[in-house]
């Protein structure tokens, strides 16, 4: 078989395991890897490879790989920097002296109307490399800071362009409804009809909507006007998704579900019926434990229960200036074992296989299995438990993207 | 005046606030440094600085320097991994269950033990360089895996060792009171006898130890015996430092403050005899809340006593493959602030100034001022706050050790 590039001398974390002597993770030992026109063409033992005519041989010397990671949830795209108001907190101002002092979400929203979409790349790029650098290469990113027609255009057109200037694929979200901005102060329900009946139509038009996303919760929308935009999302022909169940249980994840959503995010309040509605719909569980821990939570996610039933459970960064300022992946996945308990195996599969299906992505990333896209993630590790277990570590040795 | 360097158009964080306008940090925009021989001659204001002939010049561009980080707690040399085990206890598996499978301490032990002072190097490198590519300049370093004279002279010498291959400050402990090894069981007073008598004395005559420590615990040592290790140190007029009050209180911070020792560490459990007691010796209370959030611990030390009582307070990583794999000293400033309430200044004083006096180094590092070593990290950051701020972010633009 023809190839471009070979891996050899690899062992790998396909996150395909099948079988009964397969574990969760698909672990092959003394595998190899071939990929053509960016496409993975061959991943298992290098015993049982075809006969393959390479460009290109990169002896892996005993290194892991896995695939690319993929962060699925991010607010990476924003302006200014709210450091100086957690700093404030932490020296003993209230939320409410905070927001006297003009903070909280409407001063990231300030500052990214104010900015270009240049400047929000170049606020973002520094973000979004310390994800690559832990290999990470696809990312999710929202919009939600400019709330305006304008200002939430800008915030989609840089973070496709982040996708342009780094090798990495960036997936968009239109989260219009994030926070009622001051101009809609008092009229919600206006707000959202217009955001279903003419700003999502326009972006969706230009090409830069791949999912549209809301915040259901009592200081953001209600499960009705979460409805509203949702059907207007999937007239268009838009995946839907939904931060849901973080500060109080609205039934937003049922909802969600209700609408066959990718996947609902955060669920520290969901319920049972939540549960039970989001197993049949096949919409995966996003936990962000990053926002958990720098908020100071409590109440943690229904793990054990979301296991039970089956439900996938993918972990992201959230990423965002106010309440997860979290650039590692990685660390988000020790979170996920340390705070949430879970496995080593769900945390790397949470940031691979069941990333993908978050993101509609799968069947084309987040496995080593041919047809999909080769995006790795090459490892100085001893075993996959250590991507988990360390805090601060850089075990990455190098990051494949799109084959290269 | 003559130096080999000046650092302009910098803002400095200089750790060395005074006068009714100064803040904690002591805050000096628009700062310059000058250095000669690795020793700062000037640190301050850019408008008042003497006239200056270097021999180079950087322009910093606007950056902000602090002094170079200082880790004053790990336990960075050693051999092996655990996170198998971690992996396992996550999957389900009891204490019961690793122990009698091996883990726990003594399989670090075991490792250590069968590494050379090579394997040592070679094993601790990925991790100094983690700490180091975050800006620290001086790293505390203890042995405690060997267990044995030859295995502890090993980690002693893998710590010198440490400060040759790379540009940075190794201060090492002798905690060969960490666990009782195998060959003593049964025997706890006899070791402690053999440390003091023989093991102590012959590492010190070879240069090798510059502070000793003890594992103060139920589970380690008792205070009596704690109490007999630190006369024989203090006889070779070596400083003492302690575990303390990690898993419950034994009256060991107090011990330590009446040998004078430099700090007392963990103190999840102290009470106020312990906080007073330090108070009066000027003992540092060195915080590790990167084995809190791994251990999941649920009692905080008494960060509002320590801070009423005038009891300087450090942060460190406590770095160490069983209960806090941690190599972000950045990430436990964080910790510091999330999880147990510190303010951003004193994080940033935690892992400089305080951090400094814990290895007895107060006046030698930890501040920008003059006669102080030349140990800065400059920071690609908006304000001081985004060190404590960000999660896996890495600002650091250049680190600079002995004025290089
Ligand atoms: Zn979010
Ligand atoms: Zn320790």
């Amino acid at each position: 078989m023809r190839c471009d590039t070979i891996w050899t001398n690899a062992h790998l974390v396909t996150m395909a395991g099948k079988g009964p002597d397969a574990d969760a993770l698909g672990r092959i030992e003394n595998g190899l890897i071939a990929a053509r026109d960016g496409v993975i063409v061959y991943a298992g033992p290098a015993a049982a490879a075809p006969a393959l005519e390479a460009d290109a041989t990169v002896d892996c010397q005993g290194r892991w790989i896995t695939p690319g990671l993929i962060d699925a949830h991010t607010h990476l795209v924003f302006a200014g920097n709210r450091s100086d108001e957690w700093e404030a907190r932490l020296a003993g101002a209230t939320y409410q002296d905070i927001a006297r002092a003009g903070g909280g979400i409407m001063a990231t929203v300030r500052a990214t109307r104010g900015a270009s979409v240049d400047d929000l790349v170049r606020a973002a790029l520094p973000r979004l490399d310390a994800l690559l650098a832990q290999g990470v290469t696809c990312v999710e990113i929202k919009s939600g800071y400019g709330l305006t027609l304008e200002a939430e255009r800008a915030m989609l057109l840089a973070a496709r362009q982040l996708g342009q200037v780094r090798p990495v694929r960036i997936v968009t979200t239109f989260l219009g409804a994030h926070a009622l901005p001051p101009e809609w102060a008092g009229n919600a329900d206006g707000y959202i009809a217009q955001l279903a009946d003419d700003w999502l139509p326009t972006l969706a038009a230009d090409g830069l909507v791949d999912a549209v996303d809301a915040f259901c919760e009592g200081i953001a929308f209600s499960p009705a006007q979460v409805d509203r935009l949702f059907r207007a999302a999937r007239a268009l022909g838009l995946p839907v998704r939904l931060h849901a169940e973080q500060l109080s249980n609205l039934g937003g994840a049922a909802l969600a579900a209700s609408h066959g959503a990718l996947c609902a995010d955060h669920l520290e309040h969901l319920d049972q019926a939540g549960i039970a509605a989001m197993a049949q719909a096949g919409t995966v569980a996003v936990l962000l434990p990053g926002a958990f821990y720098f908020m100071r939570e409590t109440i943690k996610p229904p793990i054990a229960a979301l296991r039970a039933a089956g439900v996938p459970m993918a972990i992201a960064t959230d990423c965002n200036p106010g309440t997860s300022p979290l650039t590692a992946l990685l660390l988000a996945m020790n979170m996920g074992a340390t705070l949430f308990g879970l496995t080593v195996d769900e945390c790397l599969a949470g940031a691979t296989v069941h990333a993908a299906r978050a993101l509609g992505l799968a069947g084309t990333l987040g496995q080593l299995v041919p047809g999909q896209r080769a995006d790795l993630a090459i490892w100085n590790i001893a075993r996959p438990a250590d991507l988990v277990h360390g805090m601060g570590a850089a075990p990455l040795h190098a990051r494949i993207w799109s084959g290269k």
